[in-house]
């Protein structure tokens, strides 16, 4: 199936493209009243990932109703921790929770490698759906979890400022931490290959932790295994986003991936000199969507500006908030549109 | 009455020592047993924060238990709001909470500018009786929220991930933000001269939420009033320590402050090319703590000789964890006063 707009996956490659692509990390979701219909007929945000024909409508929405250049699976990061053996639940107002978690060696037992054709077919069968619903209108990415972000997960067990208890087995039994995270790497790699093989025409890595380890842990426990997933992930673009790692641009751009991921804090100028010869993707800060619709076209402008010629994928250095107005998100979405078609 | 152990005065006036001075964030806390002992007594935190006995009781104890070479006085940043008449409640297992929060300029009357004398006489009386209890032995440490972090807790009115609602203020009414955190500027100034004038020999301000801001916004929002605070306090060398604001350390550096505090994220060799000519303090992973003395004390000597002749304050990079060892806390004071003491 030809792709009728290919421009994320021109420009993830750093081709010239007459205009940058434009998406939101969590587009699916909350802000839609579309998708909060959906969701309640779910019954629950874990029924709602489970089910690949509901999983696939919510990715779709954003694609009619706010016209962005790509859709993004509907899924979560978690997963995988479930599909190797560890399930977790969604607390409402509290996030993830996992009755049980990963602390010694002894519990690795308990885990085994991810089979997405097992264990995942629901996201699967959700990718499958939305690639043929699409009908090659924009391109769809997969995604899954860094190693490291998942390793925090199933060690800590829920979401955490410091995550300390993940942390700790670093520094107390760096070879639990080494095991665990390379059985995550391979259950990782086997998923994002499946999800390829179901239709993926890119996929993203999320390390939404990364920004707590030291630049020496990033390099011990963080950057290997992103270049495993790197190494092994040859068909389509690959796209690794770090939060809160600045410290780690120029590995992360020395990975052999296409686009890196700037959250908002990475100032755009001082990115692109850090990162040559990859496509950049980010970064305005999702409060920018609370601001007056001026405003959000002045910031998205000096984004635009900032990038210059540099190869880029525009989107926010975050997912967006679930209280912003969509119309926000639109006029986000038509600036860059409009201003960079100018610029071009 | 003159200090009998005054390197940390000396280190952060930038003055050779012997050995650096050495000090944990958090060290008067739940890591103590003895400090556990009296907070139940107290019944509550809020209690013991407002219990002059009982804080400075706290405040010397790690002096005595643990060796550090200053104490710092026990209290919480959130008596800055609640001395502005917005008080807050300390839920156990989730931080702090505030009943009302700011979030539009009506709201504001609400507020007045903190008299310490006033709203705040249980801080003044713990730092008078921490003095004369200590009678010289360390210096003791007084301290304050930065203005932007306290306006996070008074508009969101708890910890967040993200602080969305603070932040949605800093776009759709930048008026209002700057009225509010000029007046937290006007009530932490008079807070500090105070604490000054009853006894603390150094005065830390802590922006624990800087790094939730983009470089232009801690420009416009933190920096600016962070300055005003620098510039009023003249009596005591100030320490400017903003956990996640890598971005902002060459501009902190050119405060006028004495020290600026480090995070474990932040290079120590790039941070001293960046900050030169002043004090720093930092660095160690707190989670270092959780591994091995062995390991403890190797990874504070690359500390140390990562910092070399530049002159520093030795601590960790964020708040000792709760559930650190207090013999693993020993390894690393001793560590720095066995070691350093032999570079030297």
């Amino acid at each position: 199936m030809k792709l009728q707009n290919d421009l994320l996956l021109r420009a993830a490659r750093g081709e010239a493209t007459q205009r940058p692509p434009v998406w939101l990390m969590r587009q699916a979701g909350r802000i839609l009243a579309e998708y909060r219909a959906v969701r309640r007929e779910a019954g629950s945000f874990i029924n709602l990932v489970t089910n690949p024909e509901l999983a696939a409508e919510v990715t779709i929405q954003p694609v009619d109703i706010l016209g962005v250049d790509a859709a993004i699976i509907f899924s979560d990061i978690l997963v995988i921790p479930e599909a190797m053996g560890l399930p977790y639940e969604m607390v409402e107002q509290r996030g993830p929770n996992f009755p049980e978690v990963i602390r010694k060696a002894s519990d690795l037992s308990r885990l085994r490698t991810a089979d997405p054709h097992r264990d995942l077919s629901y996201v699967l069968d959700a990718i499958k759906i939305t690639k043929s619903r699409l009908n090659g209108r924009v391109p769809l990415i997969g995604f899954a979890g860094a190693p490291f972000t998942i390793f925090c997960y199933m060690t800590e067990g829920r979401g955490s400022k410091t995550f300390s208890e993940a942390k700790k087995i670093l520094y107390s039994d760096p070879e639990l931490a080494h095991q665990l995270i390379g059985m995550i790497t391979d259950s990782t790699i086997a998923y994002l290959k499946a999800q390829i093989a179901a239709g993926a025409d890119l996929v993203q890595v999320f390390d939404s932790w990364a920004g707590i380890l030291s630049p020496q842990q990033y390099e011990t426990y963080a950057l290997p295994y992103l270049r495993r997933i790197c190494e092994a992930i040859t068909e389509v673009p690959v796209t690794i986003f770090a939060k809160g790692a600045f410290f780690a641009r120029e590995a992360i751009g020395r990975l052999p991936c296409s686009v890196v991921g700037l959250d908002w804090n990475m100032d755009i100028a001082e990115s692109k000199a850090l990162i040559p010869g990859k496509t950049l993707q980010g970064n305005l800060d999702p409060c920018v969507l609370y601001a007056s619709y001026e405003q959000i076209r002045r910031e998205t402008k000096n984004m635009l500006t900032a990038y210059g010629a540099h190869p880029f994928i525009a989107n926010l250095g975050h997912g967006v908030y679930p209280d912003t107005d969509p119309d926000k998100v639109r006029c986000f979405i038509d600036t860059v549109k409009e201003h960079a078609a100018m610029l071009h």
